[in-house]
This record gives structure tokens, sequence and C-alpha cells, in this order.
């Protein structure tokens, strides 16, 4: 905490502002950061003579290289750089395919790397053939093909997509030893264009007793959930588009209801019914799976808003540090209920905090890269982050999510009988002299 | 043009605003457009009776989908949604890929169908191998591998990326029947991670002398270009993340120069080598491929910037209008110098204009999704859009591109001695009563 203060009391952008040499936030965003030697030895090499005018030989640089796809993929080299599927047999269950956070950058989730949670696998469905019905108490029931939706007026926003499960290892009372992508690879972010599902209300028009609508998935599990008719008027998208191109087999292909900032199993895939509704239809899917269950045999209904989370991604579990001097800490911050305000890091296990960069823009309920110039010297630490959103929300410690969730003995796969929903604390990396990563509770 | 106004002199959101339906942008905001009876009779069905609560026998309903991919791609139904290709058998020449822009929204192109230009083909590049030299007129030489530069601080920055010959079909002096994929597919945008090539240059430090710099790629082209040293302390980014993943083997893999707004070819892919040089190198495709004809004898050297363009994907040349009634106009912006401030629509080429809704956020040197409602009565019509930035340039006319860069009396793929650089004229889709669309001059 030797943060030398210049005479006016404002410190150096390279000087340390928080414990085990975390650096001002203003050294990212003009010069210093190097002319102060804050790289060390490990970043990069002087080279000087004859190698200052260097040949190159790689034996890409010798042939002709291969044709061009008319859809491209990732490099070969990086083969590793997949979802991770719980169910790779496609047996009869559900199955996840986490994304790779510690291995991404940026905000926006490519489309080939976006998690994908299906209950009955993929479904095979033809744009021409599906359809999206409105109707129950509404004025005049409508049904929607794609070609029809492409008619309407649409809308594009970046949103983040969690599902309610992400982070559920992290109930478990031992850390388990586990990337990010397997903690919390169950976000992803992308930019969304479709059709306001208000617009279509609309349309339909609303009867005064519908409170709630009803949406069903066109796949073979028909996943049924009650929405509250307010959010459908507030910001609920028929989403076509991901990425601009159309909405991924494993992400709701054709049409998918977007609920930003809601749970992600909500936010029906492959919507084919919309049904307008007094009260919710306590569905298998609200009424058990995805309700919180609380310490003290409690347990809450309806909780839908993912709330403010943040981890660190860059270094994480998965990574090593090989050399003392600079590096840039960074990681994800969201929050279902807007934007995020601020991102605190510590690297001595929360006993002092600096603030983060926030790469703009910052919109509300995306994800929000946040980054921390730090010094390493080499010593035993422990990283952190910690969010803020703009509705006064702040990410929990451990210990206090805990003592309001509670927590398993062991990580639990049945979603049955042990808190599994809503996981938000601060996830903490310890880093060891010998720049060994472990996930650690701090 | 018959708008009819509020007693307060404004016009009502879902009144025309411009010749042959343009409505006012405001009816895309709330509420109005569907009430307005504006979507005619093609925009969905209404059910009555039994059909009200349908049956859904789709046969993707009734059976177990398929397996999750570790990698996932777009629907076997979109198979037509893909780059076309000059060179599909890899001939010994260089390769376009082209973005289908007629078949996506939004702003961000996806990974998969952002284009491709390529020299000597695909290289295939061991990132473990690849090293980039920075040398020259520096103080100190420098050498960094991926793994050096993924410690230093990162930024991300979402940027449109064109080829200075993306639209050169248009200097052809009659209108080409061809879709916006095969005018405008030399551009796309994504979001952009990396690190800024000024915090390299510090680190090397940079000789007084030092006024361009000569960047090379790593492929068996070599191609190098000249770059002034001041955008290179401005904005120029070593980009290694590509909306999130690691950049594609056809735009760069794995580090590529990216130079926000100046055109696609000085972004070096595959970059190896930057040498800080008094005066431009002059190579081959600065001096020659890439340099801008002008009537008259003359041309223009160094033109970097591209400037102020967009054009109307939705409708345009390949869909087809089935019946009258209510159509959203949407399309691209972006501009090499900064922001689109404005960008305005005709439906009666260019007699009358009003001003289009622009998708927040806005960002500077990147693709901006402008929409436009509109009420088509079935008559023939010219849907136009003109583009303003925020440094106050405007998108010419083709009439007034035409009078100042030229034109040729057919498209010519030789780049020798035609102009077929920077264009960026007004695109104008005719739109026939039966609803078949052309590309027309107007």
């Amino acid at each position: 905490m030797s943060s030398r203060k210049r005479r006016d009391g404002a410190s150096q952008p390279f000087e340390q502002v928080a414990g085990n040499g975390l650096l001002d936030r203003r050294a990212l965003l003009g010069r210093g950061i190097v002319l102060a030697g804050a790289m060390g030895t490990g970043g990069a090499a002087a080279i000087t003579g004859a190698a200052a005018e260097p040949l190159q030989n790689d034996p890409w640089s010798l042939e002709m290289g291969s044709v061009i796809p008319a859809y491209q993929v990732p490099s070969r080299f990086e083969k590793d750089v997949v979802r991770t599927r719980s169910n790779p047999n496609n047996e009869f269950r559900n199955s996840h395919a986490r994304t790779p956070h510690h291995l991404l950058q940026g905000t926006i989730t490519p489309n080939g790397l976006f998690f994908t949670i299906a209950h009955s696998g993929l479904p095979d469905i033809d744009p021409a053939q599906h359809k999206l019905v409105i109707h129950g108490l509404v004025k005049q029931p409508m049904v929607y093909t794609v070609d029809a939706l492409s008619r309407y007026p649409m809308v594009t926003r970046t949103h983040f997509l969690e599902c309610s499960g992400n982070s559920a290892p992290m109930f478990s009372s031992e850390p388990l030893q586990v990337t990010a992508q397997a903690l919390h690879g169950l976000v992803s972010n992308a930019e969304w264009t479709g059709v306001l599902l208000s617009t279509l209300l609309e349309e339909t028009g609303i009867d005064p007793k519908a409170k709630w609508l009803l949406a069903e998935g066109g796949d073979s599990l028909g996943l049924h959930r009650s929405v509250p008719i307010k959010k459908a008027l507030d910001d609920a998208i028929i989403v076509l588009y991901q990425n601009g191109e159309r909405i991924m087999p494993g992400n709701g292909y054709p049409m998918r209801l977007l609920l930003p900032g809601y749970q992600g199993n909500m936010n029906v895939k492959h919507v084919r019914r919309i049904k307008l509704i007094d009260q919710p239809a306590m569905s298998f899917y609200e009424s058990k799976t995805y309700s919180q269950i609380l310490p003290g045999n409690k347990m809450w209904l309806f909780h839908f808003t993912q709330e403010v989370k943040s981890f660190i991604t860059h270094p994480s579990f998965g990574h090593a540090l090989k050399d003392k001097g600079f590096y840039e800490v960074s990681g994800i911050a969201y929050s279902g209920n807007g934007r995020i305000a601020k991102v605190m890091v510590s690297a001595d296990a929360g006993k002092s905090w600096a603030q983060a960069a926030l790469q703009e823009p910052v919109l509300p309920k995306a994800f929000t890269r946040f980054r921390m110039p730090w010094r390493w010297d080499g010593q035993p630490v422990v990283l952190q982050s910690r969010a803020w959103d703009e509705a006064g929300n702040v990410q929990p410690t451990r210990a206090e999510f805990v003592a309001a969730r509670g927590q398993t003995e062991k990580p639990v796969a049945s979603p049955l009988a042990f808190p599994n929903q809503h996981y938000n604390s601060i996830t903490s990396w310890g880093i060891e002299s010998n720049g060994e990563i472990k996930h650690v509770y701090a």
C-alpha cells in the first residue's frame, strides 16, 4: 500500500494504488506503463545487431496458402477453444455447452462459442414451417411466420444471457479446481436483432385480465415458462438474429424469446406459442427446477433477475504466470438490473481495492469488460473483482452470499434439493509464487 | 407527399413524411405502427376458432434432437447464407469472399461471414512460432510473440473494415443486377481486441526522423504497406481477437494491424514486421494497385480514409415484396472519419427525403444500422439512403461521384488502368409494382 503521492495528492498513473501491485487504471489510458519499467522481463525481447533485420523463413511464408472457405471457422491451432459439453454422446437427458471465458477477450461472445443448454437435444427446425402463435387473453389471436416477422420494425440490442444455474459449482463448500469456463461458462453476450414483443402484442391487443404470458418452445421438450406481462411490454424481443446472422440452432433457431436480464430458461428457444393468461401457469421449470432454495427450508419462486456479477478471466485458473512484472488483469461484469457502474479489483484477498477501467460503451444488461494494470512482485496474491450496478446493487462476498443463500457439502447435479440457483458472489484466484493459479475462497 | 399535420405542425408518427409512403421514424420508437393499419395484409395471419389453440405436430417437436457441437455453426437451412468466393478452386491468384449483407441484420458481422481478401491463400500459421518485430528508426528494436502481447494493456473497440475496392462494380456505366453482397460485400464490422500500437512504440522508442512505418505480412505474399506514424500513434491496434475469439485465419490470424477507418489493404494481416522509416516505401500495393485513378489522367496517392457511405440491405436486390403495406427499410452506414451523424432515406429517387432512426450506440468508424418505417402502396418506387458523418462529410449522389471520380464502360477486374477505388455514392433499388427489385442508377 506504499502509494507514492504527487504533491497535489493524486497518484501517478503507474504507481501502486492498492496492495500487491495494483496500479492506477489511468495507466491504461495513456502512456507511461512501459516507460515506468513495469513490463519486467517477460513482456517481449529486445533484439540487437543482425537480428534487428530479421530473416523470416517461416514455412507458411514460403508457399501458397489454402482456399478461403465460404463460412470460416477458427484456426486448427485453436482447437481447444471450444465449448465443454456435459452430454457429448447425446444421451436422453439435458446437455450443457459452456463458453471458454478464460480463452476469450472483449465483450461479444462469438456465435460458435455462445453457451447452450438443451433439454432434449437440438431440434432441426425448418424455418419455412415454423410458426409463432399469440393467443389466449388477446383481442385477436395471430400467427407469425419468420417471413412475416421480417417486415416488422426491428431493434438491435446487445445483452448477456445467463442460466440461473451458472456458477452453481461455487455453492460447494470447498473451492473446485476448475476454469472460469467450468464455473461461469453458462453466460454469454451477443448482439440480438428481432421484433419487440410489445409490437406484436399491440397487434393482437391485450385483454385487461391478462397479467402473465406462457411462452412455449418448439423442441420436443416443449418447455414452457410464465412471464409477467409487464416484462413482455418492457424490453422483451422475439429474436431472429444473433451477432448479425440467423440465430444459432443451439440458441433458439429460428426465433427465441429474449427477456433481457432474466434467467436463461425463461428466454424460451424455438418459441412457437405465447398464450396470455391471468395467473402464472406454475409449469415444471418455474415451480420446481428454477426455484431458489434457501437456508431454513425456504425458497423463492419467480426470482427472475440475474443479479450483479463479475469474474476475472485473465489471469485465471488454467493460466500460469511465467515471470514477475506487468500484467493486465481483466474480466467480465454484468447485471440484469442495468448498466455496470463500477468494478473494484483487489490483489490482497479484499484488504484493499482499486477501481478498474471499464471498456466503453457500457451498455445495460450486457457484458462490460474491466481492466486493471498490475505489477506482480512474484509473491503469493489473491485476485478478486467486485461489481456494482447502476441500480445500486453490489456483488456479495462469498461469506455474505453463503449466509443468505446457503451452500452444499459438494457440487450437486440434482436440481431437486440443494441450492443451485443465482450464484453471484466474488470469485477469487490465488496465485502462488511459482505462478500457479488456484481457485480459492477468500 | 400528403403529410397530414397536427394542429401544432408536427406530423403524427405513422403519417407519411416523405414521398411514396415513408413514415416518421418515431413510429419505430413506440406504438402506433400496427394500430395505424400499416401492416397491410402481408404481415401475419389472424386466426379464429379452434385454430386459436393450435396443435403443434411439427416433426422436430416429436423426437429427441441432435447432439450439441463443441463449436456451433448455423442451421443447415441457412446453407445459402455464405460468403461468395471469387476463387473457389484456389488458383494461383488473389481470392475474395464477400459478406452477404442482404441476408444479415444488426451491426456485428459474425466471424464466419466476415469478408476476406487474400493475395496468396490462407497461411497456416503456428501462433507459437509467429513473431512481430518492430525495428528501423526506433531506439530499441523488439520482438513480440503472441504470448508476450497477452500481458500488455488491451483495448476492445468496434470498427468496420473495408477494402478500398469495395463497391467497385458501381463504377460501371450500367447498373449491374446483383445483390448488396456482390456490390458492397467487401466491408464488415467486428469487435476487435488487441494492444494499441502506440503502447509498443512507447517501448521501442521512436527516432525523431521516423515519419512512416512499413508494415509487412507473414503470408507468402509478404504484403507491405506504408503507414503515417501519426496514424500509428492515434488509434492503430495490433489485433489478437475478433468478436471475442482469436482472429480468424482469413482475417489475420494470429495478429493483424488494424487502422480504423483506413482502406483494408493497409490493415496488414498476419503482421510480422513493422519498420519505422523516414519516408513511404512506395511498395507495389500503395504506388499501383491501391492508388485512386481519376478523370483527366490524374490519380491520388495515399488516399487512405474510407469515406462516408450507406446502403439499404432490406429490401434490396434478391428480395421481393409480396404485398402492399408496411415494411421496415433498413441498412448500414459508416465513415472512416468518425460517427454517423444522420441518414436520410428517399422512396422517390431523391425528390423527397425523411430522416431514418439510428440504432444506438452510434460508435466511431463502425457500422450504424439505420431503420425507416415505410408503407408501400404497390406502385413503382426507388429506395435510396444517404449518410452524413460527424466531420460534416456527405455521401455523394452517383452523378456527383462520377463527375469527380469517373466511371467505366463495364466493370473491370484489372486494377491497372481504370478507376476502381473508394466508391461511395448512393445506391438505388428500384421496386416495380410486382414487387421485383432492381439495381438502378437514379
